[in-house]
């Protein structure tokens, strides 16, 4: 097998295609919508690739799908593991279903209940760990071990970035091209996609990965040169809480433009006025790029802005602005 | 002028063809959404047509575009005026601001703050009355005499139904077909020109009008064969409180399939519904037919449904299930 490095490196447009005939029955082709009010607001032109309207509510269906559908029929038939919290569990357990084949996701037993009723209702098996990096590894070591599942990594798997890279394929052929895309950035995967497509289709277009000022890992990496990983980063934007690893920080590392980052505040105030405007139900992690947009109007303006609002997954009983 | 009711039997599928040529520049071409999960509930295919999407939230722009750009030179220079309180009001005053023509909206005092503010933001003049009958129609007259400007109603005049029945012929072209369509009924103009499109070009499909219990004044017309006003309904469904007028009576009385209710309860279910499952911010109003199809699933399962959601201007500070 070749070492993780080398395996981000030798992905090409060619592997992003092959994903995209591979999983276009089982994804939607998200639609992009516009808002003149947040055009006005910010003086760029937005175009929004809305992947909360994914059946699982996140783009992670597509890497998810991508390596689901990717698997040999005699792999399949022991099916596939993971652990997550988030979408990828429901896209994971989605991808599965959707193939007939078993989904083990190791959760921490503190996970939301709607989160965990997502993955049983798609039809994957929860296997509950404290919510600790060390619990989590023993308990998935185990799963694994007993079920000889497939392992599909949340954002580390070369898989996965090909299949969230049919993201921003979709958007140019939508928008007709734009001057940049920004998208929010956790352990990578988004971003690392969106790299391996525009790198190739489109290199003049500028990418930037949007992050919260209190999970700022990616932002502090990509100015040190080298991974750091935060310390269990306490943020709203709950899906952005993860590091990078090998293969997603060869994309960030060449060929982000840069990483901006805003603070939680501002994440609240993004998400409520993409709610008001555009009329999206979309979750803190996505407001992350309009935030970071409104913080830094001089590099978007007069510029046709590509913004992915990465999921919709959000307890509709705890909005952040109803919250006292 | 032709009398009331002979206007609307006038109105041919030629009238919303250039209706829909008219407006095309000024109206999104909204995406149909679907959600396997919403399927499996109903065992329908649900067909989910997003007018929240249009830039004033609403698809009455459909309606006041094809008013406004339909004006002679002459008469545009006068403007427009009208009454509401609600989305035909931000419609008008988006379409009037996009040809630079003045538009008058008599509101009451009560209306919400944000309605009063997006009207503003696009243009329109406020003229406040009180929350009754006999203000609203006083202060109009004076309006409308000092400014001259042309009377657009909200859903009485044909060159508003005309334009609302843009919204199902597109339906048509991106589903490649249902075999009914549930829309809300207010005062019907949206459910008109639905009716205009479908009996000519799809008149196979059936045709339902879903209403809040609370204000059943459209499906007790239906039943007694004459308009019947209700005086001052209270729902939830806001949008859905004002009467039936002669030229929508024509076309629901001789189109529609049937005016099921619902209450005010299973109107907020639908809605929490569809914001969690769809994933798309709309008002009460639009919950109206999903609660519909949820009631009566033997009317629609196995059956290929368009879903016309109508408009998502909501108080997001506000929403109905967060409230005590």
């Amino acid at each position: 097998m070749l070492d993780a490095m080398t395996l981000a490196e030798a992905l090409t447009i060619e592997d992003m295609r092959t994903a995209h005939e591979r999983i276009r029955p089982h994804i939607n082709r998200t639609p992009v919508l516009q808002s003149q009010y947040l055009n006005d607001l910010t003086g760029a032109e937005l175009f929004f690739k809305c992947e909360n309207f994914q059946e699982a509510g996140a783009f992670k269906v597509r890497g998810a799908c991508n390596a689901v559908f990717g698997l040999s029929e005699e792999a399949a038939q022991r099916g596939v593991c993971t652990h997550s919290s988030g979408n990828h569990a429901l896209s994971l357990s989605y991808a599965a279903g959707r193939r007939g084949i078993p989904c083990n996701v190791v959760m921490p037993r503190t996970a939301p209940q709607a989160k965990k009723d997502a993955v049983r209702r798609y039809g994957g098996t929860i296997t509950e760990c404290e919510p600790s990096t060390s619990s989590r590894e023993a308990v998935f070591a185990e799963v694994q071990a007993a079920t000889g599942g497939e392992f599909v990594h949340p954002y580390n798997d070369p898989r996965v970035i090909c299949g969230q890279a049919t993201c921003s394929a979709e958007m140019l052929e939508q928008t007709g091209g734009v001057d940049a895309v920004v998208a929010p950035i956790g352990g990578g995967g988004m971003i690392s996609g969106t790299c391996l497509t525009l790198s190739n289709l489109a290199p003049e277009v500028k990418i930037y990965a949007a992050e919260p000022e209190q999970a700022d890992d990616a932002a502090r990496s990509f100015r040190a040169g080298h991974i750091i990983a935060d310390d269990a980063p306490e943020t709203i934007a709950d899906g952005l809480k993860v590091p990078l690893k090998e293969n997603t920080w060869h994309f960030v590392s060449n060929f982000v433009t840069d990483v901006p980052t805003v603070s939680e505040q501002e994440i609240v105030d993004a998400m409520k006025l993409t709610w008001k405007y555009l009329r999206v139900v979309m979750e803190p992690s996505s407001a992350v790029p309009l935030a970071a947009i409104l913080k830094n109007p001089d590099l978007f303006r007069g510029k046709r802005v590509g913004v992915i609002i990465t999921g919709g997954n959000v307890d509709l009983d705890r909005l952040p602005w109803t919250l006292g």
